[in-house]
């Protein structure tokens, strides 16, 4: 480590990374101040991101999606898995929610904003540089608007519109990456009664109202994003949507719905990512345990059908395998038996590298809960 | 395990499993001559299988099916995971393939098709014991028919009507468990020149081809299997269907295939188990190494867009991590690059208790293939 050459690099250059026989490994973009200080740009001599390579890149990105998906409403890049680390982009039509984490692709902002507008055809690029990675690599934060301003982004998943807030919500305004299992839940929701914990804009609730559901709860911590859950919900079934509404923290309100008694036939529990870093996995896994302990307890598994837990993870340090595991302890402990339908993860917008770890993040069960028999 | 009792207990009786504290965990079918001696009946004290309790399950077993599921394909029940140990019964519409393994379940086989005539409108029932299991629990070997007899039996899958074999084929005629990954897989099959290895009868191949495949290349070592793949795929396409039909062995058509310098957009490796036991774990491991590799060779990745690889396995002991690592060495080996667009596991149909990890088996993956760039 006394030899590295990182500290002479600046951040956001674009270097050739040799082994230790001067093979050549892959060009990177540096980053000397972050424990993975580089990410590969081309396994090819002398290939390194130019404004000609970005927009090939970006061309094949949406070519792969627009196989994919019959409506152009999808995460378009993916950061490492599409050979662009540290970016992503959404696409909602004609619209492109832009997001850079690194300083070698700050470098490239304008070149990405004009191949959007020019060469796919975008109305609208948004820049929501305000992630938390912008700070670590000396970044400033702030949006930028380049083309008309919209307040409201449409977005069709599974056959429902929806909208969100691409300034105010989180990240690029959406979750794409729950699409797949989204889809699975709602052959489960004709006539039952859902809870849907971490509700943000509705993603799941929404489209389990459009599935049928007879009611849907919705949870959010943030008061615009359950007032956007509500115009969501509404569009869907009218002024008098068989939906109610609760702002506030998912464990407090999980404890009210509990004190009243209360019992549904669906509980979803997608929280944001309870173990942000390597070091959070054991008061992270308390925490996923209880959140689906308490979101279990909830479910109606009297008939002799049951009930359904849709628990999801996004957090990376969080395998599969424990997820599992966990919701399985909860039911135990609180006698009731899981039956596993269901194992999902992210969508195929956001491919994964099997030689990158760091790409696969999302799980997502749908448990049927039952009375032990 | 001297003072074990098993050895006092008849094969296929039911008992009262105790813990060291005298306490009650739960009933039980034994076996005392398998590795797994019990097999939970119950975890409710004194209900033990019977007449009731056998219809009441089956009920409740096509119940969650039919909410899953909107026409009558699909396993209705399996095994351990639906609360009957040693039983395995699909339905085709009216007509249900039965398999039995234990002798526990043998006892009931009468119960059962009488069962499925009068509480589940059931016009044929086909015991097909002929499964491996039933020499070690020392049972007979043979097909009964209760019911008009029938050559061909209908199937529909994702859309796609097809036939098969209730009596020739392998297990109950039909593998239902690939329905979800098939159904991912058509929506890249447009267009597409598909290469579908172990293809028995045809389910993917034949669905590739009602999802607008170019051309589809049929291999199976069964000449049977390879008569129905071209009944289905005529049926579907017609007689001039662009399909090619090749029998024998996988491994050596794929080394004739390579020789003939053919390539394909899309490869399919489905093999049937390859580590059957956990002892087959390093040889199998090399196999399912060896096929993969084969098979990528055959992958056009020469577009910018690549090829697809859909590579799975239904061996319990080859855990999703090692077959996409398995994958992802033959890809370095033969210079492509493999993105997971999908990971998928058995379906619904197959529901996984977490407490019996035996009840998952199945995993596909969805590469795409490119050259690296």
């Amino acid at each position: 480590m006394a030899k590295t050459p990182l500290k002479l690099i600046e951040s956001g250059e674009q270097a050739v990374v040799i082994n230790a026989q001067d093979k050549f490994v892959c060009t990177a973009m540096i980053n000397p101040h972050t424990l993975i200080a580089g990410r590969v740009i081309s396994r090819r001599e002398g290939n390194f991101l130019s404004e000609k390579l970005l927009k090939k890149r970006l061309l094949l990105a949406r070519s792969l999606r627009d196989r994919l998906y019959d409506k152009p409403f999808y995460r378009m890049v993916y950061g490492d898995s599409d050979a662009f680390p540290g970016l992503v982009i959404d696409r909602f039509d004609d619209s492109y929610i832009v997001q850079i984490s690194t300083s070698g692709m700050e470098q490239f902002k304008g070149v990405i904003v004009d191949c959007l507008h020019n060469s796919l055809g975008a109305e609208r690029v948004i820049i929501k540089n305000d992630g938390k990675m912008r700070e670590v690599e000396g970044l400033d934060s702030g949006v930028e608007l380049s083309g008309p301003s919209i307040e409201r982004l449409r977005v069709v998943e599974n056959g429902t519109t929806m909208h969100c807030d691409p300034l105010g919500g989180q990240k690029t305004g959406w979750f794409y990456d729950h699409r797949e299992n989204r889809q699975w839940a709602r052959k489960l929701a004709k006539g039952k009664r859902v809870l849907d914990l971490y509700s943000y804009v509705g993603g799941w609730g929404v489209q389990m109202l459009d599935a049928g559901a007879s009611e849907v709860t919705f949870v959010d911590a943030s008061e615009s994003a359950i007032e956007m859950a509500r115009e969501n919900a509404e569009s869907v079934g009218g002024a008098d949507v068989p939906a109610r509404f609760m702002q506030g923290d998912a464990r407090a309100v999980l404890h009210q719905l509990l004190e009243a008694n209360e019992k549904f036939d669906m509980v979803i529990v997608d929280p944001p990512a309870l173990i942000p870093r390597r070091k959070d996995v054991p008061p992270g896994e308390r925490a996923y345990q209880k959140i689906n302990e308490l979101a279990l307890r909830l479910v109606d598994a009297s008939s002799a059908d049951g009930g359904v837990l849709v628990s999801a993870s996004c957090s990376m340090h969080l395998p599969a395998e424990r997820l599992q595991l966990l919701c399985n302890q909860a039911a135990r402990k609180n006698d009731r038996l899981l039956r596993q339908l269901f194992a999902g993860t992210q969508g195929a917008d956001h491919p994964v590298l099997p030689s990158v770890p760091e790409t696969r993040y999302l799980d997502c069960f749908g448990f049927q809960v039952l009375q032990p028999y």
